[in-house]
């Protein structure tokens, strides 16, 4: 009979082995470059090859997964950490089979998302991503302000422009599509000349586009990444104490130490006061 | 008779009303969409159906805007908030209405604005579009310099290029639109490389334009949204003693107490030593 | 006789009048519209009155610099200040008479820079191009490092490309308009695949040229307008005590002078000491 | 005999010569000139002149190296700066002689990089180039995680699009460099609109793509140059004192000493408590 709580032991030191965290990251590797040798044309006998190494790595990914599940204890704490579900779902999901001609195109794309498991497994990108996942919120508002101008101009658009040149003005969600081109500024002057024909005067409706697009809602992106990215960084200084933000901290700290001190000074200067007061007044 | 100051109340309680807020938000919702709807081919039918929910929201948001003018006991005081006019113009603009075929646009276009209640109404946004107001008067003078450039630049433009092609150079109208053109690199090799067949120099026009305009302007623009940001930013940690703003204004103020408290140790320190000095001379 | 001192304190008096100031921005914008206006094919009367309005214009800007010379008292401190050269320069190179129709040309030129004066004029706008100066030396290193990778890929590029496309890449200078070109993303694809035919792996010369230039330049050029706006915004907070510099430098100050209030007290403290030793010693 | 001890106290000499440095730079120009000028059609005379005025460019480097050696007194010591290394491998490289024709063209190409010793001999140039390596291994990081997503796009944009355009999507890498492209909004509603009459929900592919790559990582970048500038920065400040990082770190140390003087002072504080409490009970 096996002992289960060998087992894990030994599962939890496979996964904090750094050798095995190296050979993870070169199965997820080559993995990718098996994705990315498929797009070439290849004869039959090295898509034989690809097939086996495909099988094996689902299964590698299937096993690695599984040794992380057993060395945590319950399934509870293993699902607890975020990285850990990103990392069963794109597992899980490369494993369905799909043969049928049809799907056979969505099972190469799920295989394609175990790419991102480098991310999960790099701490370095974890952060990244996590600064990026911790902007989306206000980044969130700015696109939803964004949205909300794409809109109405997307709406004056058709309503004005349907008639000139349907193919980018026929309705509503192609409109909106004709103005995220704008927003790139790519070729949007040939947008403005066409419509100019029939309205003159319809370069205001483009240049206050860009300007409020393109000038202020891209500036507001930059400016919440960077606040971010430095908020990130005033909380790592102020942890090790370095930097601005950390002597700042120190000061604060001291600050308030040196308030205790001398408020107890006051007291036995007070007290010094007292008793010599009276001894004064003795003599 | 009818209670006026209970009707108030009771109007002032469904202005607060969180349930009302959202039912109000989904009308704002329901409104854009008939409006973008509306710019696809429909059916008589459904044309119809258009009509009497775009009736219907008017006569909502008219009900809605004098419920919360009656919430607020005068008219002064509901239009001392900005916000308030914000809405006011917009509903009113939209009861007007333009039947005749000519001024049917004019009418939906009125409409469309409707949407932009969505940010009157959502806080987030309400601070976000505050910020931009804020940022407005400074880069109001950045425009107001760049303008200045693009008008020189185009003067030159027009005086040195409206032979070689009227259609972009004709007048400095039109010169300043392929400057804002060339300003967001839009096929700007082509109009230069058509004036540097005459002018085989021009090119130093476009490079010192491109540099002045999109490198230099651009760039305080971007910083001028920054410090707006930031500068909120710092006022929210000063209010909350958060982050590195927060511990300096929590520094300054305690510095302020441990001054006021040292001076008085020092006052008594004084007297001390006066009241030993005597003391010692007597001895 | 006239008195000189009685006729130069009231030029100072006209030079500072506000109203004065205001007649001089809206002279100084009617000299620009007549030179955008002259940009239009106008007829021979109109152009009559152009041509009164620019002598008068060009007197106007005389007699205007003509006072404010005579209110400095010496030329010495009229020239001290930049921007007095810089309006000097402007109004003497528009006086000068260019009718021959070769130099035409250069008279409307130089006539375009007055608009320039309103910079001069206008305090913010005085400001604004201050910290545009202030810029210069820090951005003047970063461009002559980007001239010199400029330099390299161009010599890079005229070697192996200037005998597939000459008009692109014939000699050097035409190399660097065509690299300012790319940097500027404008069409540069097309320029790549046509070299990509000969040397397929010339994408690498492009992806790390843009790379270099686009990315890390261009954030080096936004990252120094930027730290100049910051350090002006710090400057400014500094004086006015004011934000968290303002704070900081507060601080700054007053642990300075607590600094020296202990030191006094802990004077006192020892002569307490000192004089109540030898007490308990005598007790 | 010579003196080796004197000639390398008279390299020193040299090399620390300011009209030296100053020589070393014009002939940096001129052999930066010289390259520049061959890209243009020249006659056979002229060519001599420049292969003279190249084999005396490249042994006065070749001179220039050996005496900064010289004056070093071991190579580990003239090894020891990475600047040296980087001088070395130039002056080194250009010194292999390519008179094949086929070779010619890498020769030339060597001798090119000779332009970057300006990068080596002038001191802001280097400062700049190192704030930029610093900021390479952040850099580093959001480069993978960005080519991740090239990547994962790439497979995709191969696997759904390749039958639909072979020239842009035909395998990963040529997908790879069309997503570059897009990245750079060259032309790419272009690529959209082809794939889109084929899947007309493929712009959700193109938007997607745009926005993460586009928005997010450029935004990273920049807030991570603008990171590393104001570090250095921030540094700068503390060293000299100067600014708000300065004033915070003057407070720091400040604050310090007055920590210990107060605790010096509490410490005389209770001395005389004890003192004067023996006192007053005997008196």
């Amino acid at each position: 009979m096996i002992d289960t709580l060998a087992l894990q032991q030994r599962f939890v030191s496979i996964r904090e082995n750094k050798a095995f965290e190296i050979f993870v990251i070169s199965i997820i590797v080559v993995s990718a470059l098996v994705i990315g040798a498929k797009t070439y044309t290849i004869n039959a006998q090295v898509e034989l090859v690809f097939k086996i190494l495909d099988i094996s790595i689902t299964l590698f990914f299937l096993a690695e997964i599984i040794i992380r599940m057993i060395a945590d204890h319950s399934f509870k704490k293993f699902f607890s950490k975020g990285w850990n579900v990103f990392d069963f779902i794109i597992v899980t999901a490369s494993l369905i089979p799909f043969d049928e001609s049809e799907m056979a195109l969505l099972g190469r794309l799920l295989r394609i998302l175990r790419v991102l498991r480098l991310v999960s497994i790099i701490p370095e990108l974890r952060v990244l991503l996590n600064a990026f996942v911790k902007a989306i919120p206000r980044m969130g508002y700015v696109s939803l302000l964004m949205f909300i101008f794409f809109y109405i101009y997307a709406a004056m658009g058709s309503i004005f422009f349907s008639q000139i040149n349907p193919v980018l003005w026929g309705n509503i969600t192609i409109s909106m599509l004709t103005l995220f081109r704008i927003a790139t500024f790519e070729d949007w002057t040939d947008v403005m000349y066409e419509t100019m024909e029939v309205y003159p005067l319809s370069w205001i409706f483009y240049l206050t586009f860009i300007f409020i697009v393109a000038f202020v809602f891209l500036n507001m992106m930059i400016g919440i990444v960077l606040e971010v990215l430095q908020r990130e960084h005033e909380q790592f200084d102020r942890e090790s104490g370095e930097g601005e933000a950390g002597e700042v901290h120190w000061i604060r700290e001291h600050t308030e130490s040196m308030e205790h001190r001398l408020e107890r000074m006051e007291k036995m200067l007070i007290n010094l006061q007292n008793s010599d007061k009276p001894q004064s007044d003795r003599n």
